[in-house]
């Protein structure tokens, strides 16, 4: 699945997620009075609500972008309707040929980590048949319960070509309140943080699971990918060189804080190995002052011309 | 809510927590043919064999236990289906009086662990409702991303009444990988492994989500409880020590490993703080030898008696 994450995002020519995270702040008023207008104000209505912003988003925006990701809670929080509009968002991406993350940040034990595993990326069992229930092309992963939790999806990366993205080192504000601390060296070599010594695991992983290229020579990237904040490129700079094999999902670019003219360390020479995600900056574009023209009749305009211009930024931080 | 929990406990003698996790290897022959004749070997037959499983052990089982603790990956993997199955189980555990734990270890940037805190503890704005959408009890959280991932779940606590678990140290065998890794003091006092320094953060967050007690006192017990395994007793006993208010979830009796004798450490002088999870040695007890007289069609009663037999291993390993 990363080598059709990499051959989008050459095609596209931009490094870019569009983060699908539709909070019912960021939907315009129309959409949300037709959905209530039908359902009434509950979940089934905030649901409706929920997919025809998104159908919007992904139509005007497709053809610039590789991927979309999804947020997960986001859908949740609406329980069974949510989770109804989560699933048709993510079989519309993929009609219009878009890869999905989903960002689910599910880790548990490996008996536990296996039905999540199956659930999203792989096929479940029942009797004879094997179905797949959610069917994304990557998942994001919480690595706090060690290697028997990751195994598993893994095993499904393996069989089923798809990907994961492992937490690392995390955007917000206090990531740093375990993720940063000084971990004791077992060799005489000096004390790492903790997301030094998840990001050298999650190389490890990797290297379970690099997949050939489609030309035939071996993939320069793995299917397991690391999760680094783009509002702590100083540690991105470290993470990329430990991880020279680990393709990089950088969120908190734009309204987090992330600039593009600090994403450079998340890339490598060959101008692949990392692709930043903006949410908010871009689906609930027509609230900035600066494509305020559009209006909320013209939102999904208005993400368009917020990728076009972080299409722009990253280009000329990155130097791409 | 932890009180709440607190007198279930006190009520059924028993700090025992049944966890529903309906692998479909667990369900008995009779109900998977039931449910795959109305619905097919689809993932609408799955979840329908799933919540007649579950049914069945809640009505042998209510009366003995304080809690259930339904994983919700175990109905994921099914999708939409399995996720209506879980959310029956919620209700219908309510029904019958028990505490509802709800297994999702979820944990995100602070947006988006609200969104995960009002779907599953409190209530979500749609319009001018505010609408519960899974509505369980307490859920378990992961750490990894700090204070800020956990705050939006401390103040729906606050708000709802509701309670959290966070995972401290986990039952799995590479739980230790990143959990025990020895942290560098800031102070000049001993390093400290990272489950400690968690533990002493839960503690922490616990102070702001201590309930009153319903008989005027103030509760013992905070709303915000730790997961600590029982596979781990030594790191338990240090555990219990540094988290006085904190009640312990403890998976990993039985089928991982864990003894009575094993629970004595995370138990305080008052024979509370720590309510015990077994899943597959109640729910799939007619499996083993022991219960093997019940059969399949006896599988309900296979777990009455394994939650009676747990109840006696406890109380005499724990003495209480």
């Amino acid at each position: 699945m990363i080598n059709k994450l990499i051959a989008n995002i050459q095609k596209t020519n931009a490094p870019i997620v569009v983060g699908l995270d539709p909070m019912l702040g960021y939907i315009p008023e129309q959409i949300l009075k037709a959905a209530y207008a039908e359902h009434g104000e509950t979940l089934a209505g905030a649901a409706e609500a929920v997919w025809n912003f998104n159908k919007g988003l992904i139509d005007a925006t497709y053809d610039l972008i590789p991927a979309v990701k999804p947020q997960i809670a986001m859908y949740e929080q609406f329980g069974i309707d949510g989770l109804i509009a989560f699933k048709k968002t993510v079989d519309y991406a993929h009609e219009k040929g878009l890869v999905v993350i989903a960002d689910i940040k599910r880790g548990d034990i490996g008996s536990t980590s296996e039905a999540y595993a199956v659930g999203h990326l792989g096929k479940v069992e029942v009797g004879g048949n094997r179905i797949a229930a959610f069917d994304e092309d990557f998942a994001t992963v919480n690595p706090y319960l060690g290697s028997d939790g990751i195994e598993p999806f893994l095993k499904v990366c393996r069989e089923e070509g798809k990907g994961i993205f492992v937490l690392v080192k995390t955007s917000n504000p206090s990531s740093g309140e375990f993720q940063d601390k000084l971990i004791k060296s077992e060799a005489d070599a000096a004390d790492r943080p903790l997301y030094e010594v998840v990001g050298k695991q999650v190389a490890k992983w990797g290297e379970e699971c690099m997949p050939g290229a489609t030309d035939g020579k071996a993939g320069a990237y793995s299917n397991v990918g690391a999760v680094v904040g783009a509002t702590y490129p100083e540690m991105g700079k470290v993470l990329r060189a430990l991880m020279p094999h680990t393709y990089i999902l950088v969120p908190g670019y734009g309204a987090q804080g992330g600039k593009g003219s600090d994403l450079k360390p998340f890339f490598n020479a060959d101008g692949l190995g990392a692709i930043v995600n903006s949410s908010r900056g871009i689906i609930a574009a027509y609230k900035q002052e600066k494509y305020a023209a559009f209006g909320p009749e013209g939102y999904a305009d208005a993400a368009r011309a917020a990728v076009l211009d972080m299409r722009e930024d990253i280009a000329q931080g990155v130097g791409l």
